[in-house]
């Protein structure tokens, strides 16, 4: 294949979100979620959990004395609230809160020891033990998240001291590890610094931080098993000797080009994929790419959920196997559909296919989002597809599922990572390469990049996800294609310009325009939005005899606030007909879809479990459903996405 | 209401099972699982997991030294292999066996304390500490296995050292335990004890021991709660901290009165509600009883698998809520299904409803047997309803589900529990009063008791579970009623007494026969035994849109062995009818039940997980049911009871 390393998404500050929906999250982050997180970082929230991450920088500089608290990991919520502070930065200045972030970036940098290490765990508790617990202890993936902080906040604002910081602790890395005689064969137990590095290499150019990451992908399972010899020699625990998955938990079981499933926890497997995503591009490695592609097939073809969940179990948090999909034992982290995302726009990096970005965009209007209340303050960590309070109240099992979204969490994961990943939304929104723009998702933004080699403006205004009508108007005009995404969804669309019809080559999902444009030059396209009924491939035992609604990107759920209690007794009929109906009073404005489906009412004496089958009776019923990613707004209730099928 | 303290279940010695069906059952027992156990007892069964009891009991003895090794309740192994022995004595006198018991008595007795207290984890641990562990430490839970063992090798060989030794134990018990000033309020963290000393009792006549049991039911939750006050006092662990059930996991959560809900662990559970039925009997406790009745209408109406199996999770291998009952992440532990019988039975001798013989033989039939396979060498302790070998190898939350029976357990709790329960299993088929015999199981058997104060003597053959012919061919007569168990499953009968057609008079199920009976007197029962195609109550969400099949008493389940794979894909409609073909060459002999269903057939693209739903297309199928206790005896496969609607 030809490998096309000069198409990469572009700068952020390339991108403004304009977008009706989009901007209101953008603004929850901006306004609440980062300001919250702060004073969750200063152990400021009453009656939440601590984070102690602040105390821990400050007891590592030398300025408190004390033990070091919280998760072996806990630095990283800093990392992730410096990242999204720069991608807020990056969207709207804020003199204050810059001065603020400086200045934790002072404390952080402070507790730098003299080779670079900054892991506050170990600088508090023993740096002679540092690296003797890669497998569980998180400093590597402390690394990766703070090293993306630092590039996200010197972009945002071009201040470098967390960014020289960083490079300093990859220098320390590479001191420590690599194929060189003498140095470790380790890699992160939790991957993200893969990612990271890459990210870092981009900006520093320097083949180092390349080779490491490289080096962390293909060093990774390999024979003898790094992690397996590290808990011997340090007698480290090792927590899943009695899984299934073994060191797949940590997707360290094989080497990663031998690897066929997307095994382990899911987080971290989204994260090394992505990583390896990224070093094939650089390195145009197609064996690396090819075993990153099939991990992507078998994850979105056998293992993820309707909403872009992923994670079957919360033993591990993590895949099981193919077609095990549990709609009501789930895990489906949040964290780990935002992994997705990062993982799906570097295959489109590498191969711009609209089904990369189809399961983006499916990943984003449901099982992100669904991770965060519409208000922007309380939180999943677990996006189930069918919930029932009771049983989270009262089934072991289901009880890490909530039937609420919490306040924050201990381990602080996912609402950091809704922040970041919301406010760099834009840079999710286009690939380029020097002639051609692609378009992967329909948010309203302006952008401003370079179309042959000269600069290029478009303002896009989107009714997206509640109609198909985008509108792209060059501002500013340049010789290129601009290639766009032609949803998975969509069964027709209408495209014109300035009025006249077009109907441009379709290459991979994308319509291709080149052209000369100039300002002024309108593109309408519309796409069919229809609600569509879905059914699950027929190996998945969960969603057997079930179907979900969906329109355009968004799936659809039953809850109770609009359909009553026993959702498991209303069936829907595949031809069903709906009315659709924009509410703006409800759930702070969504498309609802209303039907007539039809509620078991067979009748049963209350004090029989069994009786003789009868032929069923059923009453119709009008049912509303509203989009998965805006249930558990109102009253506790019960949820359903796969409705039975009549 | 009338307390009937009269009516009691036959001594073993009177009734002689001679059926095809369960006496191949009892000679398994005595043939295989009592050698089998002794030799597991002693730890020679190659590649088994040690059990350490005669160990125990040796080092405890003082023969050898050593630590105390296994589970705190390692000696109740002993208990319930002597407690076999004891019905297998009665069942067929075997000197050799005798003599290997009677030496094994001698050694556990010579473990025995000067004031009776008879323990191997606290001799050989300390006495100082005995009774410091009551919720978690079982030694009166021991005490109880102990004391039903010693009542059964006392009952069969006349034989009363470990008897007499199990008294003086039931008196340093009741020295430590009672409502007097300075003695513990403390109760049985594993119920058992409760219905060991009301048997007692009823061999003694000694008030102490019907004191003592009712102490120990009526003590149960009471305020302030003496397992929290233990546990806060010897700074004991309490494992359920985090869970939803806190002390109701040991019954505990209130005053046994006051509980409405089957709740906790289910074996635990069932052994203090059968403790609480002979208590209130014996009493003449209408309070207790309503709570006992409440307890199990609770259970049989809202917790019970279709199979007799209860207890819905893993975790706590509990009970969970009303109509919670999961067919893949089920417990169902054999023992839980043998208690409900030991429930059922005392229920029975309260008042003799049918209901309570129905769901003694459900669970008989059913959930008991399952445990076990065919050549009664390897045994389920849980009993799941759908099975897909898969799952329990790689998903976590079925991971306790076995699709094969295991050779022996460390914990092994089932397997003994089946050899006691098959061995004593004449004792379920009868109660009798001073001129009633009540026929509650059609076993064939041959019963000598009394009627009316003469001995009466009567012949029973059986075709159940296959037909429903029952003949009653009386040997020795007398004056009284016949009670004949009218088996819900049953929609018609036909009953003849020397061939003339009789209609008795039905009472609580149960056709009322009076008369002289004299010998040669025949009484044919023909029950017709259709194919009955089952709903399960709406509010079961797991079995919604499902069907299960049975015939008479025994529940059906399909196996992948006879209809392939992807058996969520079946379809079966309520009115299909049944082939029903006797196979002597499968499954030691089986009514298979074949039938026309269909399977999904829609095309589907191997590389999409979610696609519009279409009008499914189905292909006919031919079915093949077979007993669901005879599953998992042919190459491991799917299985499953609860099949999709058509």
């Amino acid at each position: 294949m030809q490998f096309d390393k000069t198409t990469k998404p572009l700068d952020l500050r390339a991108v403004s979100i304009r977008d009706a929906f989009w901007g209101a999250y953008q603004e929850r982050v901006i306004d609440h979620m980062i300001p919250y997180q702060w004073e969750a970082l200063n152990d400021r929230i009453p009656g939440a959990e601590k984070s102690y991450c602040m105390q821990n920088f400050r007891i590592a500089a030398g300025l408190e004395t004390g033990e070091f608290r919280g998760f072996a990991f806990q630095d990283s919520d800093f990392s992730k609230w410096i990242e999204a502070v720069g991608y807020a930065l990056t969207l709207r200045p804020d003199p204050k809160l810059e001065q603020l972030a400086d200045s934790a970036i002072d404390l952080v940098v402070s507790a730098q020891q003299p080779d670079g290490y900054l892991d506050t765990y170990y600088i508090i508790n023993g740096l002679d033990k540092r690296f003797t617990n890669l497998k569980d202890h998180h400093e590597l993936y402390c690394f990766g998240h703070m090293t993306e902080g630092a590039i996200a906040y010197y972009q945002a604002t071009g201040k470098d001291k967390l960014l020289a910081a960083m490079i300093r602790f990859a220098d320390c890395i590479d001191a420590n590890f690599g194929p060189q005689e003498g140095k470790l064969k380790g890699y992160p137990g939790h991957e993200v610094a893969e990612m990271a590095l890459m990210r870092l290499y981009a900006v520093t150019g320097d083949e180092k931080h390349l080779k490491l990451a490289k080096f962390f992908v293909d060093q990774r399972g390999q024979s003898p098993l790094y992690f397996e010899e590290e808990t011997r020699k340090y007698g480290n625990h090792f927590p899943w000797e009695d899984s299934a998955f073994q060191y797949q938990y940590y997707q360290a079981g094989k080497p990663v080009r031998q690897q066929t499933t997307a095994d382990g926890h899911a987080v971290r497997a989204v994260y090394l994929y992505s990583g390896m995503a990224d070093v094939a591009r650089e390195t145009r490695d197609e064996e690396l790419y090819l075993a990153a592609k099939r991990l992507w097939d078998n994850m979105v073809t056998r293992r993820m959920y309707i909403t872009g969940g992923i994670g079957s179990s919360e033993y591990g948090e993590s895949f099981t196997y193919d077609y095990d999909l549990p709609n009501d034992t789930i895990y489906a982290e949040t964290c780990a559909s935002i992994g997705l995302m990062f993982f799906a726009r570097r295959m489109l990096e590498i191969t711009p296919k609209s089904t990369y970005a189809d399961v983006m965009e499916q990943a984003l209007y449901n099982g992100i989002i669904s991770g965060m209340s519409l208000d922007g303050t309380s939180f999943f960590y677990v996006n189930p597809l069918e919930v029932v309070p009771q049983a989270c109240a009262e089934d072991h099992l289901r009880h890490h599922v909530k039937p609420t979204r919490q306040k924050w969490f201990g381990c602080a994961c996912c609402p950091p990572n809704l922040a970041r990943l919301l406010g760099s939304l834009g840079t999710y929104v286009y690939t380029a390469n020097a002639d051609t723009l692609y378009v992967h998702l329909y948010i309203g933004n302006r952008v401003h990049t370079t179309l042959s080699g000269k600069p290029f403006s478009l303002e896009v205004e989107s009714a997206f996800p509640w109609h198909g009508e985008v509108t792209l108007r060059v501002l500013e005009g340049g010789n290129g294609t601009l290639a766009l995404r032609m949803p998975g969804w969509s069964n027709s669309r209408v495209m014109t310009l300035n009025g006249e019809p077009v109907t441009p080559a379709i290459a991979d999902g994308y319509a291709m325009l080149a052209r000369q444009w100039v300002a002024g030059d309108t593109l309408v396209l519309r796409f069919d939005m229809p609600v569509t009924i879905m059914a699950a491939n027929p190996r998945v035992r969960e969603d057997a005899g079930r179907l979900a609604v969906t329109r355009g990107p968004v799936v659809y759920c039953l809850e109770e606030a609009d359909n009553g209690p026993d959702l498991h007794l209303i069936r829907l009929h595949q031809d069903a007909a709906f009315t659709q109906v924009y509410r703006d009073d409800l759930l702070d404005g969504v498309m609802t879809l209303t039907t007539q489906g039809e509620a078991l009412s067979t009748p049963w004496q209350d004090d029989r479990l069994y009786q003789p089958a009868a032929k069923d009776q059923y009453t119709p019923r009008p049912l509303t459903f509203i989009p998965y990613y805006a249930w558990a707004n109102r009253k506790v209730g019960e949820m359903l996405v796969w409705v039975h099928r009549r």
